[in-house]
This record gives C-alpha cells, structure tokens and sequence, in this order.
C-alpha cells in the first residue's frame, strides 16, 4: 500500500481548541481511493517539535507527506521554517509564490506596491519547493519533493485545505495508488455483545485476509448491547469487491441472529445503489 | 513544562470514519490544569505501529503517556499486545484485571463461572502493569511505569476513557504539573487583516514570552476578514495570570480600533465571571 503520512500542526489541536477536521477530511478522501492516512503526528508550533517530527516521519519513507497548518503570516505560523529546518535547507523567497500573494491582494482589493513583511513571509519557501496556488485564501500550498517522498504543505484553514487539495493533491496521490475500488458495508447490531462477536470477526479475517473488518461498541441502551460493524474490501477489479464485501456481511447477519441478535440496519447491502 | 505524550490507536480515526473526540477532551483537561498535550501520534490498528509508535514517544522521556484505543475483546483490539512487544515485556494474565472483569459481567447479569477467550484477552496486560477499574464499561485501564514514564491505556470508547481519565489518571498528572492558574481570552475581530495583526502579535509575544498569543483567521464575510485571537496566560499565581492576560487583550483592542478593525466581542474581560 502507498503510505501516506500526516503532520499536523498547531496548538489549538493540542489544547482542545479545535477539532481536527482537516485529518478526518483527507482520511475520508484517501480511504475512498484504497489508500488511507498510515500515521498521523500532531505537533506543537515550536519550531524544534516540526523539525524533529518532520525528520522521523521521512525516516519511515512514506510516498507522500500531508502537512497541515502553519502557513499563515503571524508568528505563530512556522510550518515552513520547521520544516526547512528539518530539510537542512535554507528558506528564501519564492518568485512564484510572491506573484501568487501579490495576485491574490489585488484580487481582493487590498493590493499595492508594497508588500509588508508579514505578507512577504508567506513566500519564504524552503529551496526546491514550489508553490501551489490557493484559490480560497493567501498562503499557497507548496510542494517539496525529499528524496523518494512528496511532501504537500496546505494551511490550516479547512476551505483552503480543501481547495489546495483537490486542485494540487489528489491527482498525484491516486496515480501513486492506481485504480482501486472499495466497497464498504455497516451493520447495525442489537443484542450481543462484543466479546461474543470476536470469534466470528477472528474467523472471517482468517478467511480474507486484507478486508477491513471492525467493531465499534455503542454502549448499552435499556440494557440492550448495541455494535456497529464495517465491512471494507479493496481490490483491483469493482465486482471482487463488492462480491467480498457483501459475502462477509451476509456471514454476520446468519451468525448474529443464530447467536439472538438482532440487525437494525444493513448499509451498502443494496445492489442498487451507488457504490461507496 | 510537564510533557504528556499521546498515543491514539485506530484505523477509523485515519480513514475518515471517527472524530478524535477523545484527545479534544484530554486536550482540554490538561490545558486547564495549566499544561498540555505535547505530542499525539495516531496510528493504525497494527502491531509494528504501536509497538514502533511507542518506543519512539518513550524516546522522547515524557512525564506521562497516554494511549487510547484498542482495549477490547476484538481482534483488532491489539494495544497491549502492541505495548508488550514496544516494552519489550511479556503479556501475562493478571489477576486483578480478571477479577475487575468478572464483577463487570456478574453486575450486568452476563456473569457464570466461565470466562471466554474473548473476555479473558483484556484482562492478559504487560508485566509490571496494574489495571485501573473501568466503571462505566469492561475493559480496565492500565497502567504502567517505564522508566521515568508512565503510561495510561484508557479505552477508545469515550463514557469509559472519561470515567477512568477522572478515577485515576487525572489527580496523577495533577500532582505532577503543580498549582498552576490559567486565564484566557478570546476577541473575535472584524475588518483588519491577519497580516495587519502580525506586528501587533509579535510585539506582545516578545514582552510576555511564555504567553500564549494565536489569530486564527475565520474567513471574509461580506468582504470583510474575522480574525479570532486567544491570549492564555499560565502563572503560578492567579492574579497575575488575571492581569498579564487581560492586560495583553487591552492592548490588542487598543491597536486594532487604532488599525480601523471592530471588537465583535471580548470574552474572558469580565472581572466577576467564573475564570476559565
């Protein structure tokens, strides 16, 4: 599998400020092409932690780095200093990023000869990169490829993360993962409990090794155990996983209601509707 | 500062599916004892990334490491197991965590003499650990000195990590941090751009190091850009954080009606409101 790595940085994540969104977002996005998030490390704004971090993760020697957050142009915004620091590399303005910023404040209005630091600093880019453009807001992406790894920069701010990602990102990624299909199916269960489950899951990844299959406990309700369970297959050709998904599903329907459970819902067990 | 380290296992939080609710509350716990998550690293349901995630926070010598997930009955609960092999220690039956999870079953009238692999599997943990009463679900919390560390395994589901978080890993970190007072403010700005704002940040960053002083830019609406700063002071002695933050805040409003921006609102200014 084409491993992707995340860096996500900011403190607001850290203190319970904000919930990361962002992560969950490009999660979803890489799960629905085959592929998913295979680390994930959050990280203070401190330029020693962003550093440090960004080291270890390029010594696993993902295909791609997502880093996220930290671009903007109060102090606080180090990302691409961290990382250049972490890089050994030296950060100077960036001609295409300066155009990009410049663009952008003339667009909204707010344009000038000048350029004041702050603004300035958004185009510090470290050498070898370069930038993506941010249709949303102002600081660019930006694009450094580290030996055998990709790494993508995007700000923090979700509309623009999600602009950058879509436009800079997702093309590459996916030519890296190659067609894949995914079906994913969701059993609502009432009834049993987990531990009796376990030896049924146990038995079903034995059988096909590879297909995602997890539990989720939903608590108790009327002292009645409630379980959710996906069902996630991966193969190179729709119909294998589809067929896969669906048979293992059916196999925990059978032994649930032997075992005196009860189904609540069954989603993307459907033959007619659009696949997820 | 006291460092605390995160540990998230879970593939659902990497493919989409689950919010990181849970390290929004711990998150949030520790900033207002006056300290604060200083890594989090999310990893998939494996037993090389947890057994590998773990020697490398460990590496980092925190305080305290909190790992959350993957505590259950099920085949993809595999954390101890993971643990075990990072620590190098074996996974024995312990008995204190069999009888915690025995009185569980009996009190929700599943109990009988027979305890079945599944139930038995949490109650197996790395030698040296003792578990910590999970009373809101089965599977106990752990805990685990290593070296100058300790770890917590909290479970991911959240009414059971909350309930062990506040029984016996709270009072611990507590105790560790010391008597910290905190104060926070939060202004939420219209009309100046976050770019205008980095002077004035940086300003008050270099006369009161140690204080927290974010923007976080929440978009234009109508044209006109909002800005949300917070200030958090953390100090030994309640008064002075009171004053260090709100003098900071002052300042702030000050500078932006000078710039021409709006004050929206001011929140944490109040003297007579409970502090945060």
């Amino acid at each position: 599998m084409v491993r992707v790595e995340m860096l996500v940085v900011g403190r607001e994540l850290l203190i319970g400020r904000t919930i990361n969104t962002n992560a969950h977002w490009i999660g979803r996005r890489l799960a629905l092409m085959g592929t998913m998030i295979t680390r994930m490390t959050t990280v203070d704004d401190d330029l020693e932690e962003i550093s440090s971090s960004l080291r270890e993760t390029l010594g696993r020697n993902p295909e791609f780095l997502i880093v996220a957050g930290g671009l903007g142009p109060t102090p606080d915004d180090m990302t691409l200093e961290g990382v250049a620091m972490g890089l050994g590399r030296k950060l100077t303005v960036n001609r295409d990023a300066l155009r990009l910023i410049r663009d952008h404040y003339s667009k909204i209005g707010r344009g000038g000869l000048r350029i004041s630091p702050s603004r300035r600093k958004m185009a510090m880019l470290p050498e070898g990169a370069t930038p993506c453009e941010n249709e949303v807001g102002t600081a660019p992406g930006v694009r450094i490829p580290v030996g055998r790894t990709v790494i993508f920069c995007l700000p923090g701010v979700p509309g623009e993360m999600k602009s950058i990602f879509r436009r800079s990102v997702e093309q590459e990624i996916r030519r890296k993962v190659g067609r894949l299909y995914r079906k994913a199916t969701r059993l609502k269960i009432e009834g049993i409990f987990e531990s009796a489950m376990a030896p049924m899951i146990r038995k079903e990844l034995d059988e096909h090794p590879g297909v995602y299959i997890k539990s989720h406990p939903r608590g108790l309700r009327g002292g009645i155990s409630r379980i959710e369970l996906d069902v996630v297959a991966v193969k190179e050709k729709k119909e294998d996983a589809i067929e896969t998904a669906k048979k293992i599903t059916k196999e925990f329907v059978r032994k649930v209601q032997e075992a005196g459970g009860t189904i609540r819902s069954a989603q993307g067990m459907r033959a007619d509707k659009k696949e997820d």
